[in-house]
């Protein structure tokens, strides 16, 4: 999608690949909104660390770079030993893989290029294949993310407002983004609509990275506290929900996302308003069959403690800075925190799911379930 | 209620007055929970600015404020011509009322005070009755809350997890407060239990000012993210809801406060926990009919683009600061921001309004209208 720079449209994917260098190319997610940087990885293990350090975060863009990283260190591979060849795959596999354990989408990829090398061919013929399955992941999963914005973008009518909650933007992708594809092919369609962005505490995705994106686009948008949603649904401001997720469980409907997700979908039924769940197939989970299954991670109660941010006057937009971002420190210094990351919403409350082929109650996405990618 | 200081407790009031300097004492809570300072005002007109300013934020603390600012005004006349006297009581009125102009607090304050001073009594007796009625206003907002208390502290099971929302504690009032006088009274019967704080953005008075409360009596508590609280009822994991008031219609029982508590009134339902709005007699609002006709203040976008704090390690609790806070920019740069303050929640979502008279279902506080004080 579009990056401004210097007040120019540059077209950017959050994940990429540069066959010369053999490197990784990453939009570092850990500075934006205050700078926009691209982080090169030269190194597979580079780029698992960029994996585990949020330099890149979301479901498929993180399986993109997890594929694209293995693709990366089978190349760097020099030599015709076939053995040592497999060696290094399965080390620069686990490696990529321990990454970030818990997610699904990184698994998916390092399978697929791990498939792509068959084990009996020339070091170069697998090396050749490798890359080949790490760009099929990650041009499959743009696509994914187009075909969800032709089925979404019909929901969204002219002078809509629509309301978003943490980031599944195209940096959570490859491009494009789940949540946002419908907003985005909307957008092409010539219609004109706002988006509300929840801040998303306590990481602030939707302050940061949503209403960063959106801006680059050109779409009308506005952040609002997460505590605001439901006073502006009682004034009849809000027209539309869509969010992405985590997981979706197939068997139930069942939806992990991040925490708060649950409530502004429990305030959308009592308004009767529409809540769209939008995702690619790779998030359809076949295995589990209850939402109480699904490990909700505790994470560290600092980032309910206090904010990350710039420096900057309250009456004014802060400048570009060089510096890392500032934590500060806003509850009381004695207190601690709970810090749940997920929560689980039930498909009661959810009016449809957005899928790449097509949109589906939650008690049918069986039919998904046979369908190849 | 207490304050700790270097490990010790001291017994400290939200607004006292000072009859020797004829000055106002108030704990500064733009600098809470990071520093304690007691500020003295030495001019009613100092005495407004800190209501304008925030060192005084809360409807019962403002109103004592103002009332102790209006006695502080006509303890500095010096002479005894009843005109000119009578002059700098109206100036010094439309002063402190002035200072927040959508509050009650004050103005039923600053009348009590006015109607105290018979205009034909020597001006020495007019500046001694103003002072006594001044004391009285804050004496009886201590004792309302202590009612409060009273009533509601049976609410508070052995055990209970009570979810807050902002901040109805003592700061917010002469003493004691509002939602949390339940909280203190339960404790002081003995009971142990668990309170959950939502910080409350924009301005994270859960987490900053309610969480210092606690931890300085000693109450178990942890702050939450806004978004967490839906999850946390889910999860069985919280037993009750206690909240304040910026104004309860006694006509519907529409209850308006800090933006948010109408989320957790809807999600209160759902999960058929109980909840609670605590307030003294002065929040009550008889005039209007309607929660549609309650001014909803929308605030300055850059509460809900940044936030404050004290610079530090997200790994170690701050230290002491003497710096101001700093205020980091969260927000992508070039977005603005939507920033309700308020939103207004409906009777049915409301188990009781506990009152220093006991504890009313909404429909039913016109028994409260007849009432004296």
């Amino acid at each position: 999608m579009n990056v401004l720079i210097a007040g120019r449209r540059r077209s950017f994917r959050t994940v990429s690949f540069d066959v010369r260098t053999n490197s990784v190319r990453l939009i570092d997610q850990r500075v934006l909104p205050h700078r926009f940087e691209v982080l090169a990885t030269a190194h597979y293990r580079e780029t698992a660390e960029a994996i585990r350090n949020m330099t890149v975060r979301g479901a498929g863009a993180i399986g993109a770079t997890a594929g694209y990283g293995l693709a990366q260190g089978l190349r760097a591979f020099r030599g015709g030993d076939i053995t040592r060849f497999r060696a290094r795959l399965e080390e620069a596999y686990d490696t990529l893989k321990d990454a970030r354990p818990t997610a699904v989408d990184p698994v998916n990829a390092l399978n697929e290029v791990r498939a792509a090398c068959n084990p009996d061919a020339p070091v170069k013929d697998q090396q050749s294949a490798a890359l080949t399955a790490a760009e099929r992941f990650a041009t499959d999963n743009v696509e994914h993310c187009r075909r969800i914005g032709d089925h979404g973008a019909p929901l969204i009518r002219d002078g809509a407002t629509v309301l978003t909650h943490c980031n599944a933007g195209w940096l959570a992708f490859v491009d494009i983004g789940s949540a946002t594809a419908p907003m985005y092919a909307a957008q092409a369609q010539g219609r004109r609509f706002t988006v509300l962005c929840d801040e998303t505490r306590p990481r602030c995705q939707g302050a940061s990275l949503t209403a960063w994106e959106l801006a680059q686009q050109g779409i009308d948008h506005r952040v609002i506290a997460d505590n605001a949603a439901g006073w502006l649904m009682q004034q009849g401001r809000i027209d539309l929900v869509i969010v992405g997720a985590d997981r979706v469980l197939g068997r139930t409907g069942e939806v992990a996302n991040k925490i708060g997700t649950y409530t502004k979908a429990v305030l959308a039924k009592r308004h009767g308003i529409p809540f769209y769940v939008a995702i690619p197939l790779s998030t359809l989970d076949w295995n589990l069959r209850s939402g109480r299954d699904i490990p909700i991670e505790e994470r560290n109660e600092s980032e309910v403690l206090g904010a990350w941010g710039v420096p900057s006057s309250p009456a004014r937009r802060p400048g570009k800075s060089k510096d890392p971002l500032t934590y500060v420190r806003i509850a009381n210094p004695s207190s601690h925190a709970v810090n749940p990351g997920f929560d689980v919403t039930p498909p009661e409350l959810i009016t449809g799911i957005i899928t790449p082929r097509g949109i589906f109650q939650p008690d049918q996405l069986q039919a998904l379930r046979e369908s190849a990618r």
